[in-house]
């Protein structure tokens, strides 16, 4: 998923272990992750929770029993239908079984039971829309994507359209394959949820509308056109908030709640001799540059008006202007979490031994959350192979990502880096925008966020109440008017490798604190009725 | 060869029409070519001079005609000889054919006449030694290389070992092959002229000594060594000067005569979180920017002090110390070349449309030939594809060359680069040398300076005396002390594509202004007279 979110540092133990590097969408961004601010319930292993035989009662609600058992009857089914699904690659870049991801997503929803499904063309690939109305006072909204990132099945360990089962040490038997947690697996676990609440003859408790997209992987450009048909806004907006679902515990099995995300712009600055008009238009030999001017001198020189000398503040006119201080709310939610947090792992897996100007964890958490930044992703310039090459290079880039933090925009941040490098005289400077979002923010005590804490108190879950996601994802087309909505992810499960080779999904789990697909299932189920109840 | 020559601006049109970049050693270094500062005789096509049939008096020497007779007699074998070499190809990247190549050269050496030719053992891959002792008074020291540079056979038009007769539209016949100019085609047409004398019965006017290396393409690593041994030390300290063979004509047959070539030192500078012991010791997510310091921002940070805010002129602590200005003579062969280039075709082959600070051709012919830079031949951090990747670098590195001018030395280029970053806090940024050479400078009233001009003069070639080439060769080895023997390129004919695919050397001319092999082999044998009998 581009959903720039948090597997935890378990994860990145693992990415570790396998030798890859840290994915651009799998990584540590949580480093809250170890504390547990949300008080929980002493871990009594998840089969007691949610209607498991020996103690169901505990969960209050007389369905329960029967869902799960519907659940645990349905599992070979329901690990079949990820398998099914991951068989059905759809790639947007590619536009590859882009219709046929479509239609199959939507006679998913429509076998789990949702009333109305339909294909939602674009003027790029089509999206899905599927309502459930189950006759409750209260409307879900949930968010799918059916298409999934690209691989090359020569750096798999196992075919990835296979979903062969394997077993991960610590967590259990897996499907391996494209998809599996980004983001078919997950999704796969809320249809069965609803097959399994079927079976039993139960209706869920909350009305349920899903909206569908097939082009996540690249940056959802059609997106907006989906949400925006006036019926499917509508209907969004009389819902209570909108989730994605994840498998994102840690071996331990905690999770974090993110209560918003900073923004992003990706761009390129390209300097070049042709957009100059000084220096070389391609590249030539290097002995010219006694007489010929440097593009790559000149990307140096507007880089460096852009942060501080240490590299670490953005000097970018008027960058600050709309920054939002923390608030002693999420101050006080950042301090807890350093409090119990162990610095020296999360320094010792991200290789640092200090953390900007020396900073204790605290405060370094508070940067995390509250400051925006100006990153070099990359450098691209002139020969870049093993060895020297004696070119004069005619053009050089700079991969930047810029975070965003409230109430800074996506477009304020590239109005105001274009004015400053225009200011500078860097007019010739390109601006190559690849893509972002603004900042999300959702309010703790919106009934989505209390309903996900409740849910993972209940399941034993210490969860983390994290108050800004350092990463980012495209929430703020939910967030941010007119839909205004509270938006977050939800779910139990483990799983790792979005993006990379050996992608996977934990369905049965060996790990008391981690769950399977029949207990992310009956997590999803409880979901549903304290979004139905809570308040 | 990495020897930074020039084949002048008509190679770079063929490089152009090739769609090929401008390559690492075959580049438009010296613009000065389409002048003719040194007059010559009216361009009477070449069979006139050097003994052909026509006018074998004109140039005064009985035996000429003889030789020349005996030259063509031996074409096709001289072709051959060519090919032969290149069919056994001597990479010493690859330890392939080191010691076969080596004694191939003292085979073909043998066989061209000399009477001593030894295999020199190194600590690296063989060199060669061999002498020609033809109880002349003055002995002339020759350069050859036995390696050539590696290749793709994929890229390839023409099977890259087999030396095939191609046509080349504007030149004529010529051998297409790994190092066909690179160094083996120049190289055999010295032999070829010694073949052609010595069937002719006549013997060379000057003492030979030849000297080989096979690690020219690797940088001559253990070239002293050979150069060291006391017994070649002083043969070549009692000769006259040396030089390599070339084959560098442009299209119409113009040369250039160097006086000198500037130093070069390569280098890599590279900041990392592992040196430096701050920001991430390998790639981590983009987000943790905001509590994570950044190697990439260090290298920027440390790179814009090097040069001024233009990037043109270096700010190096002391780097201008040992600079020497241009001599007036040198001014007046700058502006005498100036004055007949053509400006306006030199800038649209570079794809260049100012030159630095908007100065006159003359001008900036003058910083061509007297600047030291610091260049940015590369910048490789982080993601480098397509697109973004949001990390946050653990290693940035750039790629410099640094060209001096005399008397700046390559250590002590190295010295003060080192003590700049360090005065400054970048003690953490490395320094990683790929390699260098001083300067060189050979005076224009030395013997075998003055002999190639007559030379070229006799051949009506016109031949362009260059204050310095802006690229850099190793002959400081020969230049400086202890030996302090005047050095330079030297040779008729054309070839190019020296490291590149279908590398070629032309052998049978249809260019009436362009030498093939047996006018190439006659311009050896006169420049052998010429250095002989000269002042």
């Amino acid at each position: 998923m581009k959903f720039e979110t948090d597997t935890g540092i378990t994860n990145l133990i693992i990415s570790k272990n396998k030798g890859l590097l840290i994915s651009k969408y799998n990584s540590s961004l949580n480093l809250l992750v170890r504390s547990n601010v949300v008080k929980t319930a002493l871990l009594t292993g998840m089969i007691l929770m949610f209607g498991g035989s020996s103690s169901a009662l505990a969960l209050g609600n007389d369905d329960y029993p029967a869902i799960r058992k519907a659940a645990e009857a349905g599992r070979a089914e329901s690990i079949k239908r990820i398998q099914d699904w991951i068989a059905l690659p759809s790639i947007a870049a590619e536009n590859l079984n882009m219709m046929e991801g479509a239609e199959y997503m939507a006679k998913l929803a429509r076998d789990a039971g949702f009333d109305h499904a339909e294909i939602v063309p674009t003027d790029g690939h089509p999206g899905v829309w599927a309502t459930m109305d189950n006759g409750a006072e209260r409307t879900l909204a949930i968010y799918f994507m059916y298409d999934v990132k690209q691989y090359d099945a020569d750096e798999w360990s196992s075919p990835p359209l296979e979903g062969r089962i394997v077993d991960k040490p610590g967590f259990g038997k897996a499907i391996m394959g494209r998809g599996a947690v980004n983001q078919k697996g997950p999704e796969a676990t809320v249809l069965a949820a609803l097959h399994a609440m079927r079976a039993a003859g139960v209706k869920p408790p909350v009305n349920l509308v899903l909206v569908v997209e097939g082009e996540e992987e690249i940056g959802s450009p059609h997106f907006q056109q989906i949400v925006s048909r006036p019926d499917i806004m509508a209907r969004l907006k009389q819902s209570e908030g909108i989730f994605i679902p994840i498998g994102w515990q840690n071996m331990k099995g905690n999770v974090g709640v993110n209560l918003g995300a900073k923004g992003i712009v990706e761009l390129e600055l390209i300097a070049s001799g042709k957009s100059w008009g000084r220096g070389p238009e391609k590249d030539i030999h290097s002995s010219l540059k006694a007489m010929v001017d440097s593009p790559a001198w000149r990307l140096v020189q507007a880089l460096q008006t852009l942060v501080t000398p240490d590299g670490n503040t953005p000097l970018i006119d008027g960058w600050f202007e709309n920054v939002r201080p923390l608030s002693a709310r999420e101050k006080e939610l950042i301090a807890q979490a350093a409090a119990s947090s162990d610095e020296a792992t999360s320094k010792k897996l991200l290789g640092v031994k200090h953390w900007i100007d020396d900073l204790p964890h605290k405060d370094a958490l508070e940067r995390l959350a509250s400051q925006p930044t100006v990153n070099i992703e990359g450098l691209v310039a002139g020969y870049t192979g093993p060895g020297g090459k004696t070119i004069l290079p005619g053009r050089a880039v700079a991969k930047l990502d810029l975070r965003l933090v409230p109430n800074q925009t996506r477009a304020e941040a590239e109005a105001k880096l274009r004015a400053h490098l225009d200011k500078r005289g860097f007019t010739d400077v390109e601006m190559k925008i690849g893509g972002g979002y603004d900042p999300t923010e959702t309010a703790e005590n919106s009934r989505i966020i209390q309903a996900e804490l409740e849910t993972y108190r209940r399941a034993g879950v210490a969860a983390t109440l994290n108050p800004r996601l350092a990463g980012s994802w495209p929430g703020a087309m939910f967030t941010a008017p007119p839909l205004s909505l509270p938006a977050g992810q939800f779910g139990l499960g483990h799983g790792s490798g979005a993006h990379a080779p050996d992608e996977y999904f934990v369905v049965e789990s060996s790990n008391p604190n981690v769950a399977g697909v029949v207990d992310a299932a009956m997590a999803y189920v409880d979901f549903f009725y304290q979004v139905a109840k809570i308040r």
